[in-house]
């Protein structure tokens, strides 16, 4: 068989040839902009062409700070396709956090929207490594100190529209990156093959998986910043498909207004995302029309169950939940019933449907606490470890590589349950597990519970030292203001729905729990206040 | 990334763990046979470790001869599984071949269904690499002078369960073989790699590909022996689906019967299949539910447009025609309209569709002629050349290699058309191709044109020797019995339909035209015949 190697501009070269007329459009600062798979093309060549005039070579780092439209698209493709790796900066890091990563990816060329330039004024004299800056916009560039400064539509309008993407690229080679926030200490990166990101393109495309189609009007909301907008970008130009980029600042009218007038069939965000859009169609639901949607892609973290319910049966609308990481390109499994299920009552099925899903077809899993491997009997916890061709087996020069890529798996650090049918459930992260006397406790099982009270407002668990069982479960409780409740009523509350060993020894109400700067409880904050509090 | 190598052990552990109760359902000389993947899983195990008994080593050559069953299934997972390489005879061929084709293998093991024995009997002096042979059967071994004979199931039971699948395969080590017949001279062999196999069964499982999925029944009716079934048993134990092997001597009535009674989804084969389904269909319509049926594939030669409009419109059977070679895996490309193309008419819909579609994601096309490539207008003819990780780059030690495989590209020998769309449609093979004064013509348009003619029963177009134009097309027709006609009444009704140059110089009426051993025009018997017809 010939080698074929599987490259990142083969994608692209198919959709100019069968699919040049169809489009993505992007919702900019000057309104919504169309562009079809034959102009992304001969812009995207240009690109190429004009980072080469800018000396990058093959393996040089090229970033993006930007938002989801069809530059960004256009980097995506341009930059891998010339052999070069894409970094794709989180725009919410820190100013440090991105100084960081731009040193340590060591970016040579970086592309910006404007809204972005403030940050890099600012860190100007921190990032030597940068030789150019580009800026994504079809205005005039802005008045600034940085330097060299160019145009994105001005660069490109003097490249060559022919320009051929080199060939001999090995698919092992890097295309892209992206760094992933840790809970303690600087973002870890991960760079992404060219190989990775073809297969994984295949999964998205799979009949039981996104299934991703020409015909689809894809929506990726998720960020092109994070883990490449799930590879959807990559997917869809490959398949044909119809893109709809959502721009900066958007709000969940202007998705719903998006989803009605360019009749999106799939989008994919995080749980967030979703409840917003919940809340608007609830609201104003006959402004809306939802009926083009065929998926919403759901990720980043567990969607609660309600609100799965609420999206299928008050709005009509199909739920797919995934899971994933950065570490994973990010697909790794995802929740479609199988077809001796769909007999299920409609609970029974919305109960599967709300867990993580089983793996999808190129991946190989396993789940082991300090037994080995678990049971899949739905209740048996441990952590799950993959592996792959999509699956990365180290962070770029990062000496944390140890912990998480170990005798060829990643270990996630994702404590989980398997069921009968390989569907995983996520039970809680490793580091907040809380283990009491040798046996596992969720604390996300214990949060969903309590938060399910009408007087809770939010709740977490945490583990907290306890001199006979090592740990034991507290709780941190915000109530509504203007609800009332009491310890005893909410340990009451979950006796019924737990064993009685795994309700936490004490609940503590606060005003308000320490969050991370992307909302996520900082547990470890909470552990470090509340350590004392079962011992003394 | 992790390296993650692409192996055909891992496609039969995913159904072990994902879809250990979904079933393989045979068709065998003991009535219809259910065994479910979990078993399968197991008797694959058992069979590997029985060939480690028999003493096949990595790279030895494991052959088959047997018809679609569930044990046909596990030799494509055994084989491959253990590292050796599974060739499939084409049980068709004749003695001669078949014992070409073992030789030029060195198959040190043969698989054998019973009915195949008196084959190897009458061969088992000139086979001297066979080392063992193993009776594919439920009944006890019959008596034969053939040494070592072996039962399949006995051997099994003797065999171990749990045999571990090696690991250390390379992605591109050979997993399969198959023969192709040549127009003259032996068959040529092309060897599958694990890699190749398991890509094209990612492109298998596409959503707008053959989109095999977990609820589809699947029933291969193209042999095993033939390219892998068309690579359909490899995605389709991968992604779990319910397979329907349809055995030996299978009747349209049989056919017809399975597809009702076991709720078939999507079925694949060649032309004269479906011509003698739908005989039975419109004959017997009312014993049969077809209702169940997404997808006919259609695939080997072209399926008439007549045929495609009668499964759609009176039996509500939707068709897919698809294009490939043995050299191909086969899956090159695929006809499934566009999304805008869902707004033509129902006649234009159709003509696309009786096209054989644009390329599947993963391979690359270029057709040309000797001006270079031609453009796609759906007019200009060249031949179709193709490239990527499932085509092959070699015939299997053969000179003839040099042919048909250059600069990287192999030559299809087919002459095709491509439209505006990308969508392909063949008009000849290379060697039937008539060359007038510089200009092609087509000889397959010309015969389709000619047998859509009342009076004609059959048509061969060929292209003789002419003085001036070095070549002009030549029709042989064969009438039906009862009806009549004349040379001039055939040329006048091709007018309408050709450009004047087009038509034929005469037309000569046969009593039969030559065909090869399975049914297909020996053109070159045809035009030595005929060569000094327009000379003379």
């Amino acid at each position: 068989m010939m080698e074929g190697a599987l490259l990142i501009s083969k994608m692209l070269e198919r959709a100019e040839k069968l699919f040049p007329k169809k489009e993505v459009v992007s919702r900019t600062s000057s309104g919504i902009h169309r562009v079809s798979y034959r102009e992304i093309g001969e812009r995207t060549r240009r690109l190429s062409s004009a980072l080469e005039k800018l000396d990058v070579e093959r393996g040089d780092k090229v970033a993006t700070l930007a938002w989801n439209d069809h530059r960004h698209l256009e980097t995506y493709f341009a930059v891998p396709g010339m052999g070069a790796v894409l970094h794709t900066i989180n725009v919410r890091l820190s100013p440090q956090h991105i100084t960081y990563i731009i040193n340590h990816a060591e970016d040579k060329v970086l592309l910006v929207d404007p809204m972005f330039l403030p940050i890099l004024q600012a860190i100007k004299d921190q990032i030597p490594t940068v030789e150019a800056i580009i800026v994504m916009t079809d205005d005039s560039l802005p008045d600034s100190e940085l330097s060299p400064l160019y145009s994105y539509e001005d660069l490109i309008a003097n490249a060559n529209p022919n320009y051929e993407f080199p060939k001999d690229i090995d698919e092992n080679d890097p295309a892209g990156m992206c760094f992933t926030s840790a809970t303690t200490g600087k973002p870890k990166g991960v760079v992404y093959t060219h190989r990775a990101i073809t297969l994984h393109s295949f999964a998205l495309g799979l009949s039981d998986s996104a299934a991703i189609s020409e015909s689809d009007v894809v929506m990726p909301v998720v960020p092109m910043f994070h883990v490449n907008a799930w590879g959807m970008p990559f997917a869809s130009t490959w398949f044909g498909s119809t893109q709809v980029m959502p721009g900066p600042a958007f709000t969940p009218e202007l998705l719903a207004e998006l989803i009605t007038s360019e009749k999106v069939t799939i989008t994919a965000g995080v749980p967030t995302i979703w409840l917003g859009l919940l809340k608007e169609l609830d609201a104003n639901a006959a402004r809306y029309d939802m009926s083009s949607l065929r998926a919403v892609l759901c990720g980043g973290s567990a969607a609660p169950m309600g609100m799965i319910r609420a999206f299928e049966t008050k709005h009509n609308v199909p739920f797919i939940h995934a899971y994933g990481m950065t570490e994973t390109t990010p697909l790794a499994t995802l929740s479609r019933l199988k077809s001796y299920q769909e007999d299920l009552s409609s609970e029974d099925r919305l109960e599967v449907r709300a867990k993580q899903g089983y793996l999808v077809p190129g991946l190989e899993m396993k789940v082991v606490n300090d037994e080995g491997e678990v049971e899949w009997n739905g209740e048996d916890m441990g952590e799950l470890l993959l592996r792959g061709p999509w699956i990365a087996d180290e962070y770029y020069k990062d000496e944390r590589t140890e912990e998480a890529f170990q005798d060829g798996w990643l270990h996630t650090g994702d404590i989980v349950t398997v069921d009968e049918e390989g569907v995983i459930k996520i039970a809680d992260r490793t580091k907040d597990l809380v283990k009491s006397g040798g046996e596992w406790i969720s604390t996300i099982d214990l949060e969903n519970a309590l938060m399910a009270h009408d007087a809770v407002f939010e709740a977490a668990v945490i583990g907290v030292p306890h001199p006979e069982w090592q740990e034991r479960p507290l709780a941190a409780v915000v109530l509504k203001s203007d609800v009332v409740t009491s310890k005893d009523e909410l340990l009451e509350f979950l006796k019924p729905q737990f064993a009685k060993w795994w309700l936490p020894d004490d609940i503590v109400f606060m005003d308000e729990i320490p969050k991370t700067s992307v909302g996520k409880f900082q547990k470890n904050n909470l552990r470090e206040q509340l350590q004392n509090h079962l011992t003394v």
